[in-house]
């Protein structure tokens, strides 16, 4: 059975591809985790390509790994058993804007900025950005999340709705257009994170805000990492609404100054952004400013217009970029786990204390409102000795973690390099989210090998 | 096999009853559904007590129906199969408090009440308010929400993590302590709202929020409803983030009044509240008052001082129990969708005209800001004649919510009253819940008849 052909026939030909080059596109993503090609690479350009794809996929038990824009960092997208990697890019357009219902109904390729440039028209926009500007689908897929969700919530708390091919070829909708429901089982929490490996998202509807009256950023320095920290504890405990609020270590400062040339003072620094009314906002801002003051924050630095604050927040997502370009020939491993807010200081100065006993360059950041921090390390692959260490690293970090009833991943996904810490993070439970597995795709087609 | 015997060994004498008046009480809940007397009652101490009755019970195919306090408002705990009530209320403890990580681990058959009277001590509260003192354990069961839910978000929201007993006996916590996660499938989702089909809820790890700085209610009365509604919809696109905003209609208000002795305008009236800090609240309050002057709001009631909001508050609450006491006899039948916004003025103002023309006793009220509203009538249960038109309106109400993307109940759970419209809601998605449901039930013992 020639299964390229047949699926050219099913299709048309320019969808279905074994182009090389387009292979080794859908062969990997941002991280360290090994490539792997696939037989081919497919495009659908409707829901009913993606349902024929996947019945003569489930008939020839072939995989299927849903693909983004390969911006995935635990290795989610790449094919480690070949067969088909389904490309959502050409799927990428707005279907309904109902402004006045904050709904925006979209296919899973649009991306982040594109999704974030049609709202503006209505003076709306969608919360949840992870720094990438990865594709919708694969953003509820891994149920991203990123630094505003300390405030808005994270993917899974903006999807109203997902249109599903399951691997039965079945279309599912696993909510509707209500703010809330009670009525059946929560089905769009189940497929957001569940990476592709109980179906195929093809269409999604999601919750937009309006854009805030008011915003305001600012840097904030400390003399060391633990009254950063602290600071971060003690503004969530005052209530005080704040909107991104992330850690910067010294070692990011200088990987951010380099690569934005920028002269940010080599400090532990809070990056924190504040939305609201205008009254609201300057009450918020006095508070924060006595809390980290008795914390003994060195400076406070504000970003009052609307290009110095992008310019901070590009610096911020533009973190791990910069690693990666000031170190050629090295591969970013970056750990994400997420702890209970009064355990993430002790987590946080573990987790320097670790890269510095590796001896390789890396830094901590963090959603520090979440409890998630992300420590970086720069790996010469080539290196066993250098992969060890880093292996050894995130091992380190997830144990420290879930001992103390966090997850060994707050919002990158499980992939395929968080399989191991599964059953001990989830215990029983794992067998439940097996079994529901297994009853959604019997034959284990769809992105076999993550999460489970 | 003497089953109430064996199961009285397997845990004490004084845990399993088969008093005529306990099979009563739990035979019923406070709707208009017909009540079913359970084989026994059992009253477990701890999970292992659970584990014994659902081992046992699975081993003989008897039903285990779930019991918190009785409040369901769609038969949701009424034991129409017979087989064992399984009464939560002795396990009604707070496990642990973590104020600084806003969590509180708690027993399933605590109430509301309780929990808030806890949590004051350390100057956090529980924001879903259902209105009635229900368990949280029952509240996670049908992802119930309330007043507060504009603002605060559902049940579902709330929960961090569960601990379940499955069907199987075997106990799986369903999440974890940090704020995020993107680890396995999303349990905790599942299981709230699954309405005890799935599993019993032992314990709950529940999300808390700080007392908000300044709290601010106001009554709004408006010349009909249909502008009442058009305020809502333009505070929400204002952007205000309004914690509170509850439409009740004129015939309601006559209800209040006459209950709790008030003399409140009979006008179509909006029950608002802001939570915030003191200078934004201001410029909040300051918008809202143009946007519902804008809109011919005919009078604004500002209640200042905890004691008058709690009152106006206790009135809202309390507005179901005025109806039922207001006319001895009758029962209150509920009904429970929610749209999406732009649909709801409509909604209304067809549910009003719709109970009109059933000649019954009726008033509509709403957690408006969701888009959930309920039209509530008062059924003579022996008079045939009412029964079917208060069924047939119900009928009316869901049709034209689901025809509009909205859905059959908002937050009072499916129970045996929607379980015939999950087939039209739902689809082909319909078939996916059934399956999860026989792969964790295969027996199918776990509250039998709801939902499914």
């Amino acid at each position: 059975m020639d299964h390229v052909k047949e699926l050219s026939k099913l299709l048309t030909e320019d969808q279905v591809t074994t182009n090389q080059t387009m292979r080794e596109q859908h062969s990997r993503d941002e991280s360290y985790h090994i490539p792997s090609l696939p037989d081919m690479v497919i495009f659908p350009k409707r829901t009913e390509d993606v349902q024929k794809v996947i019945n003569y996929a489930n008939t020839y038990e072939i995989p299927v790994v849903p693909f983004g824009l390969g911006s995935s960092l635990e290795g989610n997208a790449i094919p480690y058993k070949g067969g088909i990697s389904l490309d959502m890019s050409l799927m990428n357009q707005v279907l309904e804007v109902r402004p006045n219902d904050f709904l925006i109904k979209v296919q899973p390729g649009i991306t982040r900025l594109q999704l974030n440039k049609e709202l503006k028209k209505y003076g709306l926009f969608f919360t949840v950005d992870p720094g990438a500007d990865a594709t919708l689908g694969g953003m509820a897929a891994t149920n991203a999340s990123g630094t505003t969700s300390v405030r808005y919530g994270i993917m899974r708390d903006q999807v109203r709705d997902l249109e599903v091919v399951l691997a039965s070829g079945e279309v599912i909708h696993t909510g509707g257009l209500s703010a809330k429901s009670s009525s059946g089982l929560h089905l769009n929490g189940l497929m957001v994170g569940s990476e592709g490996t109980l179906g195929v998202i093809t269409e999604l509807t999601l919750k937009v805000h309006g854009i805030p009256e008011c915003i305001m950023a600012a840097r904030a320095t400390f003399p060391d990492p633990g009254r950063a920290v602290e600071a971060v504890t003690s503004i969530l405990a005052a209530n005080i609404p704040v909107a991104r609020m992330e850690f910067v270590d010294e070692h990011s400062i200088r990987q951010v100054n380099i690569a934005n040339e920028r002269n940010y003072e080599l400090k532990p620094t809070l990056f924190l952004e504040f939305h609201g009314n205008e009254a609201g906002l300057k009450q918020d801002v006095e508070f924060m400013k006595e809390i980290v003051s008795d914390l003994g924050c060195m400076d406070i630095h504000f970003e009052m217009d609307t290009k110095s604050r992008a310019e901070l927040w590009e610096a911020r997502h533009n973190l791990a970029y910069s690693f990666i370009h000031g170190h050629p020939g090295k591969k970013l491993m970056v750990t994400d786990v997420s702890l209970p807010i009064t355990e993430l200081a002790g987590a946080i100065l573990h987790a320097r204390e670790s890269i510095e006993n590796t001896g390789l360059v890396g830094a901590v950041v963090g959603h520090v409102g979440d409890g998630n921090y992300h420590a970086l390390v720069m790996v010469d692959l080539a290196d066993q000795a250098e992969v060890e260490k880093a292996k050894e690293l995130n091992e380190l970090i997830v144990l420290y973690a879930l001992e103390r009833g966090g997850t060994c991943t707050g919002e990158h996904g499980v992939g395929v390099g968080k399989v191991k810490y599964q059953q001990k993070e989830h215990g029983a439970a794992y067998e439940v989210m097996k079994s529901i597995k297994h009853t959604l795709d019997p034959k284990g087609i769809m992105n076999p090998g993550k999460i489970f």
